[in-house]
């Protein structure tokens, strides 16, 4: 790192972050040396968030902070794992100070929250495009993973499903009565990090749905060698999604967006009782094949399983 | 990660990683996990390639690949750690098979050298944009970092030095005889990562030369709280080197140009002859102020600390 680049993450990124028990070097040496607990495991997750892919270009830097980090969290969430520390990968276009002012504020707010300590990464010149890489720990052997669905697991899931999606919508151009909590779930989701610590002790397999619940569930049942039945009337759905779909018809919707970051999960049916958290079940673990959505007395599968990179 | 994106990871880069046996997942997951051995500490870097900023469009894909690796692989080697595992964010304007599969045979055929694992990353469409964060492991107290330096070090260095920076003069038109250990240099620099894990118990200071010699002395010097003088004339300069500066009188080049990714490492002098490695001593460490080089009976100080991004 040369000096100018080595001033810009000082000024708006060293200063503001935490620094955890485990932290042994942070920021501003070739790497960042981190102590791991003894009995605890590993978990590595990242993501990268491009301008007029995954945000609009003029998105609030603030919220966009946010949701960078946010988006990490969430995976380890889905593990079961405690975030220890995060990376940052920066290209910017050029120094802009709000920009970055805002952007740190965002990031540095939720970091805090959980206790996250930012400890490197990279700052460089280019089309504005962020990654993060989180990292977490977990007591060995006890992460959720994708695997480890079993048939006749319910299936749960954490919060409200869609509500992000109706966010996109009404970004681009739906309107309906009260838009403030959509566009809050889509632009500043919460990771579930806390429900994701409650349930490695409880629940089989877990994801967060990112890229939407019948494609999120889909890697379930694949790498679980499972199948799924989901029932439509119990999804968890705002009354402000529930509008949206009255009037546009729109029923799939809830199932093909992504960007909720909720926690989806499968346990033994026996287990429901400890479950100390807000959850909804909304369908069951079979054999097979694949995703299938009981709406009306009728079953479905739908074709297009949710957002694809690329397609 | 959607199925398109997902079936891209598996096709270029799942089936081609080692697995570690630190590794108990890898790709495919919301999260990798590992088991750290006892008595380690976890050493962390991320670097980031941005096309027409630290390549030129119509790079070799290969060489890319090599790279993108080899400058994350050389910071864990400077603080004098054992390589692990690396997560690869990519973002590709668009899935060019030919790319791939080049860009991922340079990579694994660096990762494979060194035993390193894909454990995991992101791919996402966008102005090609690369980064790779790498993890390590050092015995607990044991890395080099850029604060260690003592007043009566010698400063050594692996390898030669500033031939990269003359690779990327040929690039821009500048002619010699034998350009093509320059180029191979610039383009496919090599991680020090035995030397580093030898040092590390022998050196104080360490810090690899990708932003130029006198500007990550700098970075050694200003948090060692110490000053550092070179000896010019003791420089590791290669004849093509040595040509290009006596035909152009550019002497400071092999100061100032990065890329070079050797290993410039501060110790006492009593333990250079336990410095079972290729070195060369180029200068002390003493009181200050900052970095000053001795040439021909001159005492400089540069302008110009080697590259600076967004200036």
């Amino acid at each position: 790192m040369a000096s100018a680049e080595f001033d810009l993450i000082d000024r708006y990124f060293k200063q503001q972050s935490v620094t955890h028990a485990s932290t042994r070097l942070g920021i501003g040496d070739d790497c960042a040396l981190l102590t791991i607990p003894a009995g605890y495991e590993l978990a590595l997750t990242a993501d990268t968030m491009v301008e007029n892919v995954h945000f609009f270009a003029g998105t609030d830097p603030e919220a966009l902070g946010h949701k960078l980090l946010a988006v990490n969290l969430s995976d380890l969430a889905a593990m079961g794992a405690k975030p220890l520390s995060v990376m940052l990968a920066l290209t910017l276009p050029s120094i802009d100070q709000a920009w970055l002012t805002a952007f740190a504020k965002g990031f540095f707010t939720l970091a805090n929250r959980y206790q996250v300590d930012l400890i490197g990464g990279d700052t460089t010149q280019g089309p504005l495009t962020l990654t993060v890489q989180a990292l977490g720990v977990v007591p060995v052997q006890q992460a959720m993973t994708r695997s480890a669905a079993q048939v006749g697991d319910v299936i749960c899931m954490t919060g409200l499903l869609g509500d992000a999606g109706l966010g996109l919508k009404i970004a681009q151009g739906y309107t309906c009565s009260n838009s403030k909590a959509a566009l809050e779930r889509l632009h500043k989701p919460e990771p579930r990090i806390h429900e994701g610590l409650f349930l490695k002790d409880i629940a089989h397999a877990c994801i967060d749905i990112s890229d939407g619940l019948v494609a999120d569930l889909g890697h379930i049942v694949k790498q679980s060698r499972v199948g799924a039945c989901l029932e439509w009337d119990r999804l968890p759905l705002s009354s402000e999604l529930k509008n949206y779909i009255s009037a546009t018809g729109d029923w799939q919707m809830p199932l093909i967006a992504g960007d909720d970051y909720e926690l989806c999960f499968t346990l033994h049916p026996s287990k429901l009782a400890q479950l100390n958290i807000a959850y909804t079940p909304i369908g069951l673990i079979d054999s097979g094949p694949g995703v299938r959505i009981h709406k009306a007395s009728k079953l479905h599968t739908l074709s297009k399983l949710g957002y694809e990179h690329f397609s």
